[in-house]
């Protein structure tokens, strides 16, 4: 990869810890938390998953906690939260006939952005630390639904990676992208930021269309 | 330990993963998830432990991301429990008056295999990583009940490890087992299962006899 | 620091892992858990932030399985809280008046003392591994909620650190009193303790007062 790959890499971070946190942040105002509550959200839920990536690559202190950039991303994030709430509520006042599933959705989108660019990120860094192929696929689909497993725990939700069809797939697809460029010697930031549009557009594709996995067979029959 | 007790580890740790996956797998189709979630619950099951284990004597990345066997053992457990389901509900159409608890007991005894064979290989490889005998133990039990805390955590469920009566304890007393046999010298493949046997039939008799360690003084009373 | 400060930190983790372990026990009391299930909550709770610390700062196995100092005191803290439990409830029968809320305050603040040790002690110790200062802030803080937010997790109770007035506030607040001393070579014993006291005396007043900071605005309005 070029000398500038390591920008490309900080930059698919900051995104992903910046839209994950407002993930977070949203998650915690629907909890009725209070400000410091919707600050912890935002931060685990925005870090998490590269704190676990850089455990497991042994990259510690965790970038999550040495690298002012990404503390700045989560509080922008919260400042973000707590500005949109007030708005989105009037918002919603004004046009009654504005389904709030379409505000959840909003949230789907970015956090498929998170996705994106935290699967290509998380394998792009395993690779840069020498790991095994198989090791990058994986250590990348964790980064991606780390910090939002987290947050559900926490949150006292069902994990959207247990629940939502088509979520953890295309983080592993993306990860396997990078990895199988990185193979063939042609991983470039333009197969980074294609990778990330490959993620991007499946998870999308999956929330419009409401793709999904199949349940496992006779499942529907005994409810 | 002779040269071979590499590969006895190795099968320790496959037979561990594949049951406590199949057990996640089984709780993730209880708890109706599709069959991406089935997976994530299996993974998670079957590698959670030996994953903090890794992290604890620094061996990452761990092998659960890194050993395509430990991976390949988990597909396979996802695979039998989608392939089993059906039958069981066939089983139990056939059978009206098959308890329910019979199919759960069934589970309790493939959980106490992963418990025996955890513990083992915990405590034998934080030996091998020059671990303190303290540590050792404690990683073994760690290893042993890890897992199938992450399940239970994310499965919103009571986890296993603060409900049940005689699950941690017999898997320290196996772990100890391990580390007392290393410290005179005479750990040894017969002794490492041995060391799993023990703990498997404690388990089992906990489970057969109901066996359970007292609850605190005066409990009862306040109910 | 003085050549006494590793003793001072000691004196500090001890006595967070013992009134931390005891306020995990409490919990697990009231959760009616038999005594192994307290015993893991008092583990978890007391050793948690502390483990997480040490994998941040790379020093594994972390002391929450080598430092027979740190299993001694969980171990103790288990037996204060099991025998500790029928006092209380003789107490409260033979007082009827007695109001559980006094109770939990008492448990209150002993979580006090805990926070304020961690956030210190986890902040000195990630600065003698030679940690950023924002770092050193973080972990400190880290290792004061941690251990409280498995515990709540376990639980199944909404972590204190979400739900909880000033709580993280006081503990990054203190770490970061330690590392400022630092950054100016100042860092002693004396700085230790007193940061130390600030965290405390802050917690209790948020206790005494109810303070807390405040709620997104506009959130009251839709409950």
């Amino acid at each position: 990869m070029p000398a500038a790959s390591d920008n490309v890499l900080l930059v698919l971070d900051l995104v992903g810890v910046f839209v994950f946190a407002i993930s977070g942040g949203l998650v915690g105002l629907r909890a009725r938390l209070d400000l410091f509550g919707i600050a912890v959200l935002a931060w685990v839920t925005g870090l998490g998953g590269g704190i676990i990536r850089d455990v497991f690559l042994a990259d510690v202190p965790p970038a999550g906690v040495t690298n002012p950039w990404y503390i700045l991303s989560v509080v922008l994030a919260g400042v973000v939260v707590v500005l949109v709430q007030p708005a989105l509520r009037d918002l919603r006042r004004r046009n009654p006939d504005l389904r709030l599933s379409r505000i959840a959705n909003a949230v789907k989108y970015l956090d498929a952005v998170g996705l994106a660019v935290f699967a290509v990120s998380g394998a792009t860094k395993a690779i840069s630390f020498g790991a095994a192929p198989l090791a990058c696929i994986l250590i990348g689909g964790i980064t991606a639904v780390g910090g939002g497993a987290i947050r559900d725990v926490l949150a006292r939700q069902v994990p959207e990676v247990l629940r939502r069809e088509l979520y953890a797939v295309p983080a592993l697809l993306g990860a396997t992208l990078v990895v199988v460029a990185d193979q063939f010697e042609m991983l470039s930031v333009l197969i980074v930021w294609l990778a990330v549009a490959v993620v991007f557009a499946i998870r999308v594709a999956a929330i419009i269309f409401d793709l999904h996995v199949p349940k496992a067979p006779h499942q529907g029959a005994s409810s």
